[in-house]
């Protein structure tokens, strides 16, 4: 069991697996037995996953008898982003240069930019649409022909068969495409986009290639009939838009338009992330305003109004976009008030009204929704188990895929022929307005509302995880808006229709809130993309009970479906709070230290040889000054990153050169961006033995005034200071302002709130 | 003129004027000699507006030419709040003795809380409601029977006395409350809420008597038929019950109910205050999400999912009791489907639909808001200094008042008289359901209509900044949904009716966006709350048009109302970012300094008299190792609020003491929330001849790990660490961890962006 962790990860590859945080087994042992730490939960222990250790090994964990779990860990797989700025010497030097008029110019580019992923957003949503509306289209028109001509001949399972071929055939070459162009890619995404916005940088998510892939992806998979929606991809590809747009080049097609070069850092790039995911739910939902709370609840660490303005109108955008291309596609041109990718079908207006009596069975709902989630997230977990440990191979992963899309369309064939109520052939076929099952006014009878449930809600959770690009709004929505419907009719039913305000209607639409609350926790955001997406807002207030109740119910049992698969990818993801009883531990128990720190002027040999060095691979340096031959730690004057000496390198920027002139030119912010984000490694990097010999200065690079606490400073202090900072690297210095360590982004991740109390995740170079 | 910013303010009391900031003029100017800076800008000067200073005095200034205004200056009356734990050995103590139950009991109690708070501030909705319809009533009756009366004698000359004495009496009650019992309850106490939520200490802001005034000063008000409307209030109402309900306790009333002690610090009341304002929007507008979003987007500088949810919460509650409440009142109980106070009708259900070319005259009218809503801002920005300069006294407010009570009843009656259209004389007496006005479905006819929006324009702008309780919310839809309308007939009439699409109540409700957006500012909140309030997503998209562009057209001539009046008071108002181009300054030209510290072991004499001076003080000291007998700055190893201090005093924790056992027992954090949050001055407590010789131990009380930065740190870096953290002080030590200067809120709040690039404030005694 030790191994599973090293096989299958979001980004699945094994070549980016090197640990590049600062901190490693050498430096962890050392620390035992200097530190003398007073508790035994700041200990560190990293668990090499390689070797079983057994617990008389390890006597001072707390928990000795644990086999090392899955969940237990914590990867050194995830670089961190750089949120805060590094304001050295060339970086103020430009800020000061700029104007009054620059400062204003950037910021209407930043606007413009918010507009053009608003815009390229709906555009893609627009596309998806039309491409799976064409494609389905086709799927249906063929299966239709071939139960026309066989259904007297007895052929049905002719057309069973052809329609199962047909779906996988779709589902494989999306399936094909995900696994082995951009395993990434597979998913909503969503997860993904929240550690992103969190500020763990997960390899290649925000790529050209992962977009197309994705959309691709997503069109295959909606026509190949699975159990899924194309909402929660938007999400991803409307980030990855976004990421590409701010830049003002693609570093794929190896293009630079030479426009937003100032945007060429991970902060501002982040802010660029978050409009481009409202934008995408903003275009998937029609709803506005709930992608921008999406944004906030799920994604965004960092708020600021002006940013929220503009995310809000790259949302505005996005829908307009999109509901401007559709009304042109579906000969309506100019007609905007349609909403985004779903519809809920329109209410009847006279209708939509609710009574005080009505409140406990809403609450009722609720707490339905948030075991059903909860029974959903745990089958997944053990799922998504069961997957990376067996189902690891790209073509296994295609294959389950197909298997997948063949066992859905004979359950939704059986369905159909048992069942002949209102169309069902449509309604499950055409992806076109699935939701139309739930809020439609056709009455269904209760045993096809149950079977559907039943079945739809085991196949969406099998389907979730797939190497598919697939969202898990629409089937939540769908599972709820049954049962709720199936809640609402056995009402009327069992009060013999007594009761008139029971319109299975409404009870559909909390259902489907209900269950999808319980799947994924949100409730401010979705309680505004519900709103929205039905276009009323009577119900806002019994939908808002729906969630909180989901949440609340479903939190006692497990975590929300996307918080299930970071934790089981063991991302170092920051959560808002420091868990309450950390109060324990100050900053010296949670640091790495000693810490691998540069002079101020460093000969290059060293440099080379310390970032070349495999096994420890730090990201952060904090720059000192050594008081002359002395013994004890330097005092802090800078931190400077890898990315920058590795620029500072690849330019020679020796001491000798520039005194002997051979350097052309200053060094400037400019190299720095034209790197960023793919710095070249270290071992690219040719440094001849001569230059070995010369220095370097520090001075103008680094960072002089990296945030620092004292070693005495509690957990939540120091958390309080890296979470809305965005910090990486965070100096911990004694009274003297020398280093004693350094708290990164795992040293915090690490501790978490488990049911016991307070528990220490192990850190694994899986 | 210099001496007018010493009149008026909004707590409008003389008593509470000493600065208690860290820093004073004799500090100010040693700093001149000793800083030596580079920078002009960064020069600090304290202008003592008692003496007219010449600029020949003063030459370093920027522009030396000008006379010191008003809107110039930052008042040093103003202390702020403590949002950053002190995070003293007690503290840290009682947070590990804490068990993982004990936390999540708290995190209960904390959700108890908010749901008190969204049912108290729905019950007052509702009262405020109730009451203004009855009272409206009541003069309704008596008008109408007088009218009938003497309608046939000629006598309505009799009737508009009737009626403008009996609304001038109304005011006069409420105006009279207002003026001497508590000035701060005038207005719409928005800005109050906002500058609060900033950090900023308003004087009684938060009061159980400030609430009750509020309550029935609004009352007061809408029944006196002024151009007000009753929601403003409701935001304020709902942060002060926050407030009181969160303490567990009245400090006004002296009842301790010994609950929610824990949350007895500015930190957690701060969370409950944003969730209070919330619940406030929420009541008045019938708009949950619009309230957090309201909170989110004018008030919570910290953000925070959990919070967030909270807040959520609250708001729901609040919404749910009003309707409740409402629903038993209007004998219809159980129907919870009616919005907030405020009704704009309903919309035709088949008529609710734009198209493309409509977005472009949504875009006009935003524009015409943003102008009309700067117009209106700027003239009452004038009007206010008139005030501030002229109309200072109680009794000539409550006059004004009176006066304007008069004159707006006149001219309603004179409306009345002159147009006889859809029975404006319900419309403009009952304040019902004064939208009515603009969405319903009457048709006016345009000379109406123009009228009304001109009188009422000035009306409501003469209004706002009167010493009665009122908002300005209520008024500028009316205005916008007048002009509105006029637009939509003017664009029917125009195009002699060939536009089907040109539904007048469609661009009523524009306007009544756009000049709503073009007073306040809002955008994100407001697209909420106008949805909610209407009931209606379709025009979401066209509604945040509207506000976006009435958003930049205003900000163009000037800001928004409330950032108005928060300006005319000289609050130090953190904004959300620093001045793009302040990278030219750093800590060191920022930092008040020198600083006043203690050692670990002080002088009880030392710090009494430090205490007591009124020229200084200060609130914060940093607590430091001195170097034995040596000149320069000692060493860093802590941060004393003088809160903490009085208590230490109040209590007699002196090292004497202790060993002589003469003090019973150990001081616990118990006694520092009990005088929370009215601590004693320095004052009234005595200390002794023989005390003054004592010694005080601080190691246990100060915050051993207060947040710092390095002097060269850059302004925005130093305001990316204040804002978010919510700091109060912030302490600058050079590379030996000596203390060189304190960063406080006015040292920020000094800069800010004119039209002419940075400018810097001039701090004054106001």
């Amino acid at each position: 069991m030790a191994n599973i962790t090293k096989k299958v990860s979001w980004s699945g590859r094994g070549e980016e697996r090197t640990p590049l945080l600062n901190g490693s087994e050498e430096v962890r042992y050392s620390r035992q037995s200097s530190g003398g730490s007073v508790f035994h939960i700041g200990r560190l222990s990293t668990v090499d996953l390689d070797e079983d250790i057994t617990p008389e090994e390890d006597p001072v964990r707390s928990k000795p008898k644990e086999i090392p779990h899955n969940e237990k860990l914590l990867s050194l797989k995830y670089e961190s982003l750089d949120y805060d700025n590094s304001e050295n010497q060339l970086f103020l030097e430009e800020e000061r240069r700029m104007s009054h008029m620059s400062f204003r110019c950037l910021e209407i580019s930043r606007w413009v930019i918010c507009g053009l992923i608003g815009f390229l957003t709906g555009l893609i949503a627009c596309f998806i649409d039309i491409a799976v509306e064409y494609l389905a289209g086709v799927k249906y028109d063929l299966v239709k022909e071939n139960i026309e001509k066989f259904t007297e001949v007895g052929g049905l399972s002719i057309s069973l068969i052809l329609w199962a071929v047909l779906n996988s055939a779709f589902v494989m070459v999306g399936a094909l495409a995900v696994a082995f162009f951009e395993p990434v890619a597979a998913g909503s995404g969503i997860p993904q986009i929240k550690c992103y916005l969190n500020g763990v940088k997960v390899p290649r998510v925000v790529r050209l290639k992962t977009l197309l892939v994705k959309v691709f992806g997503v069109i295959c998979s909606v026509a190949g009939g699975l159990a899924v929606g194309k909402e929660g991809p938007m999400i991803h590809s409307g980030a990855v838009v976004a990421a590409g747009v701010s830049q003002g080049r693609s570093t794929s097609l190896k293009r630079d338009f030479k426009i937003f070069e100032y945007f060429r850092r991970d902060t501002e790039k982040r802010d660029f992330v978050s409009a481009g995911a409202a934008a995408g739910v903003s275009a998937a939902f029609g709803a506005p305003v709930g992608g921008v709370l999406f944004s906030l609840e799920e994604g965004a660490s960092f708020w600021n109004q002006m940013l929220t303005w503009r995310i809000f109108f790259a949302s505005m955008v996005s829908t307009f976009t999109l509901n401007f291309f559709l009304s042109i596609y579906h000969k309506k041109p100019g007609e905007l008030s349609s909403p985004g990718l779903i519809n809920f079908g329109r209410f009847d207006m006279d209708n939509v009204e609710y009574s005080l009596y009505e409140i406990p069975l809403f609450i009722i709902m609720g707490a339905i929704g948030g075991v059903l989630g909860a029974l959903f997230n745990v089958l997944n977990y053990w799922l998504t188990i069961f997957r990376i440990r067996y189902v690891h191979r790209p073509c296994l992963q295609v294959m389950e895929a197909m298997l997948v899309a063949a066992v859905t369309a004979t359950v939704s064939f059986a369905m159909i022929y048992f069942s002949n109520d209102c169309q069902p052939l449509e309604t499950v076929t055409s992806e076109d307005y699935p939701l139309q099952v739930g809020f439609g006014l056709c009455t269904y009878n209760p045993l096809t509302l149950g079977l559907f449930t039943l079945t739809y809600f085991f196949l969406a959770c099998w389907t979730y995880g797939l190497t598919v690009s697939a969202g898990v709004f629409i089937p939540s929505l769908l599972i709820g808006a049954a049962w709720g419907r199936l809640f609402g009719l056995l009402l009327s039913l069992m009060t013999t229709g007594k009761l008139v305000w029971a319109d299975p209607g409404k009870y559909a639409l909390m259902g489907a809130a209900a269950q999808l609350g319980g799947i994924v926790r949100m409730t401010l955001s979705l309680t505004v993309i519900l709103v929205e997406a039905t276009g009323n807002v009577t119900y806002g207030l019994p939908i808002m009970l729906v969630l909180l109740t989901a949440k609340i119910v479903g939190d006692y049992f497990i975590e929300g479906l996307y918080d299930v698969h970071i934790k089981l990818q063991s991302v170092p993801f920051l959560h808002w709070e420091a868990p309450a009883t950390s109060h324990w531990l100050t900053a010296r128990e949670v640091m790495s230290s000693p810490v691998t720190c540069f002079n101020r002027v460093e000969k290059v040999g060293t440099i080379v040889d310390v970032l070349s060095n495999t096994s420890t691979n730090h990201n952060g340096f904090p720059v000192i000054i050594q008081a002359a031959a002395s013994e004890e730690p330097g005092k802090l004057c800078g931190l400077i990153l890898r990315s920058q000496l590795i620029v500072l390198l690849k330019h020679k920027v020796f001491v000798e050169r520039a005194r002997s002139r051979l350097s052309q030119r200053k060094l400037q912010l400019k190299d720095f961006r034209d790197a960023y984000p793919r710095f070249p490694p270290i071992q690219s990097i040719h440094v001849s033995q001569d230059e070995r010999e010369c220095m370097m200065d520090l001075t103008e690079f680094m960072n002089p005034t990296p945030y620092t606490v004292p070693q005495e400073t509690s957990l939540p202090r120091v958390f309080k200071l890296f979470r809305p900072l965005g910090l990486r690297h965070l100096v911990v210095v004694d009274d003297e302002n020398r280093v004693v360590g350094l708290v990164t982004r795992k040293d915090l991740a690490r501790y978490h709130l488990g049911k016991h109390g307070l528990e220490e995740l192990h850190l694994a170079h899986t």
